[in-house]
């Protein structure tokens, strides 16, 4: 049985029985329950041995005494039961248990002993583990969710998270969904990391049809060695992005008191994620920021960057910020040069970046932007393009700048990365939702930093020169 | 006379003669005189021979047949004719006249040509000119506004803006303004600075009562020396952020066909920023980020931030953003570890960062954050403190996080910077102005994003490092 086959108990239970399943609608044994509810691809029971029912379902004293075979247990009671309950889950071949439960490595020496009897039960019994310290897994296709966080609803998509602290598969994901950004296939809380590790989850990801993306939390890693080489091999067809926390000594110090991991030298994980095609990301908004960029855009052929801007001024703040982020700006062919000089004032000399507000005072927004925008897409010597407009309603109607201009000469999807970065007053989340959707669908990249923007760009530039480079070397 | 005396003229004209003013709203001289209706404290003089009313207003055929004294003069009239009228104007012994239209030194030979005629009369006539190529200026202490963008309403309030190109004071205004964060006092675009430099409008700055921040966007200044010595002056009062673009050698290129200004060696203004006390910004993003800061917050002793995260995982990245931006864990104080292991579980080593989460699912988050909060706040040891949350409405009630807890200590304002950073759902507009004003109100700063209150705290730190250093060596 490979990876995939083996992890598939976790993602697509046929029978789950949850492990301290509780009937008090405040504890966290009550909401994995609920959670479970919405799952009908599969049968669930409640364990407790103190009560008879829980939301309607039959309830048992221990998983020994359940009448059927198990796939799948989530336990969540205290901390110091959870090796003799693995070890009934073991005795009754379950195949896979996800540890809720809290107290283990991460919480002193008491907890490191318990955390140290889950491991030789996992040796003994051959039982696959998810955690402990885990705050649980999801899968959208299903709607298998196991966890005590609430989760009612989820966009499907195909981001799938894996992480090493709850809050990425919990508040995180709740942040992420919330937007019209993009949508969620798996998502997967490897807490402590007693039994399945970064690497065997990225396998089984690599396979899953549904995942095209993997953003990946991490700490430390037990086998280093094995995990880039997985990760090697699943970036060339699926980019991985990483938050890697721990990466100065005060980080560093703050992960082994939290998860019990070391971080390890960061020069050294900074050198093997290069080599591994890895995209590391420095913070949660630019988790978002290139999760968007990875989902909607196509990868550039190279790193020369048209700008079109509203404003000099800006142009020349994005270009310091191109050039900083190992962009380059794009020079015109003399057709593009041509052709942009017919909406142009003749005083103005073209070239970019290209100053959009002379164009528009002259001719309109209506008639600038497509006409600038479908010519730059076609100069064979630009590979991508910044757009940088103003989103406001307190304009005059010709300096008017709706959304629908922008794109008015995209006919399907852009061939090119296009990100569309704007300044305007505070938008409704309606209308934010609907202009940022109504890019998403041309397959523009829509950001309300520069910065964002910038870094989008050159991280799909990144990632597909090291595509190139590593399928050329295998083909 | 000193230069505030000199510049007033711009800033409390009894009299502006709006010299091509016109009919039509759909044109730039009609929105001049539309945005001047609203200036009660001088009168308005429409100039344009061929038509009798504008807006109700008599109008003149040339400044020269108005029958008053002209403080400010603003000109919206094609650029070949300015040279002509401006020599009028001198004739007429205007004061000051802001130069709105285009067509100068950024808009190739023709446009230098015209510069200099306009340089000769101002070296003439003596009158004061900012522009050309201006967007105009704002006083929102008595509603003046001298400018071809409408603006209607304005949140009145202590940030000035000093720009070199449009965009700052036309849309990022709108932006900036239409969220509640901070209010304006001035706002003056600079345009091709023929005669009026950043210098005079920070030494006018300096002295303005409203004005207790400078923004200030340049692409490069005339004379430098000057500059720097009155920027040094001024930032010992009021902090100077500025964002300068040019940074890079495509950026630069950008600047000298956008505005003709030389940026000059970017490490040579970096060294003498450092110098002045400027502290330098990178983006807009920044600027907004920054410009809270400074509005908001006390000024931090030291460098020693704590860090009270509901995630251990996110604490950690805190910590690398905070140490690779040159702040420093705290170490809490031996009362601070007593105080605080009382709401926290035995198992768990109180430490900064402080993982809150153990203590929330024990004692509830409504406990939880106003201790915790209050005892680090009161620690010796901690110059600052930065508070990772959750705001959702989806979780738990005991484990809810409203905005309210946290600071439900803090009687009046708090006297260390305190950074608030939360994930969460998307929040309407309504309440997310809510929030950040609840927190506002109490000095507490407020970002979506860890680095940016990092990098607000980090900018905080250095001008007040600055400070006590420069005013030191005075004193």
């Amino acid at each position: 049985m490979n990876t995939y086959e083996e992890l598939k108990s976790f993602f697509e239970p046929k029978t789950i029985a949850v492990i301290g399943a509780s009937k008090s609608p405040s504890k966290g044994g009550y909401i994995v329950v609920e959670n479970l509810t919405n799952y009908k691809k599969g049968k669930i029971y409640p364990i407790n041995p103190n009560v008879d029912k829980i939301l309607g379902l039959e309830t048992y004293p221990t998983v020994l005494d359940v009448p059927d075979e198990i796939d799948l247990a989530a336990i969540i009671i205290p901390a110091e039961n959870v090796p003799k309950v693995l070890w009934e889950c073991s005795q009754k071949r379950v195949k896979a248990a996800v540890i809720l439960s809290q107290g283990f490595s991460e919480a002193g020496e008491k907890g490191k002993i318990l955390q140290n009897e889950v491991d030789k039960v996992i040796r003994k019994g051959g039982i696959r583990v998810i955690g402990p310290n885990s705050v649980g897994l999801i899968n959208t296709s299903n709607n298998l969710v196991v966890s005590f966080v609430p989760f009612k609803e989820f966009r499907r998509g195909n981001v799938s998270i894996v992480s090493q602290t709850g809050i990425f598969c919990g508040n995180m994901l709740l942040w992420f969904l919330s937007f019209e950004w993009f949508g969620l296939a798996k998502s997967i809380d490897l807490g402590n990391k007693c039994d399945v590790d970064d690497d065997e989850i990225l396998m089984y990801l690599e396979e899953d049809p549904e995942t095209k993306i993997v953003l990946l939390h991490m700490e430390g890693v037990r086998d280093g060695k094995k995990f880039l080489k997985t990760a090697k091999k699943v970036s060339k067809s699926k980019p991985i992005l990483c938050l890697k926390g721990g990466k100065t000594w005060a980080g560093a110090r703050a992960v082994a008191s939290h998860t019990g991991s070391i971080a390890g030298v960061d020069q050294i994980y900074d050198a093997a994620f290069k080599q591994a095609g890895i995209v590391r990301v420095e913070s949660l908004n630019d988790f978002l920021d290139l999760t968007q960029a990875f989902n909607f855009s196509v990868l550039p052929k190279g790193n020369r960057v048209a700008i079109l801007s509203v404003s000099g001024g800006v142009a020349a703040v994005l270009l310091d910020l191109c050039v900083e982020k190992g962009l380059q700006p794009a020079e015109f062919s003399s057709q593009t040069v041509e052709k942009l000089r017919k909406i142009f004032p003749p005083y103005v000399n073209i070239s970019n970046p290209v100053d959009l507000w002379p164009s528009i005072m002259s001719f309109g927004a209506k008639k600038v932007y497509p006409e600038i925008l479908e010519t730059v897409l076609r100069d064979p010597k630009v590979d991508m393009v910044i757009v940088f407009t103003l989103l406001s309603e307190k304009f005059l109607e010709s300096w008017s700048f709706k959304p629908e201009f922008i794109l008015e000469s995209v006919r399907g999807k852009v061939d090119k990365p296009v990100a569309i970065t704007a300044m305007g007053e505070a938008l409704s989340l309606e209308k934010l939702n609907r202009i940022t959707g109504f890019f998403h669908e041309k397959g523009v990249l829509f950001y309300w930093s520069l910065e964002s923007s910038v870094k989008a760009l050159a991280a799909l530039y990144k990632y597909a020169k090291y595509k190139e480079k590593i399928l050329g070397l295998d083909g």
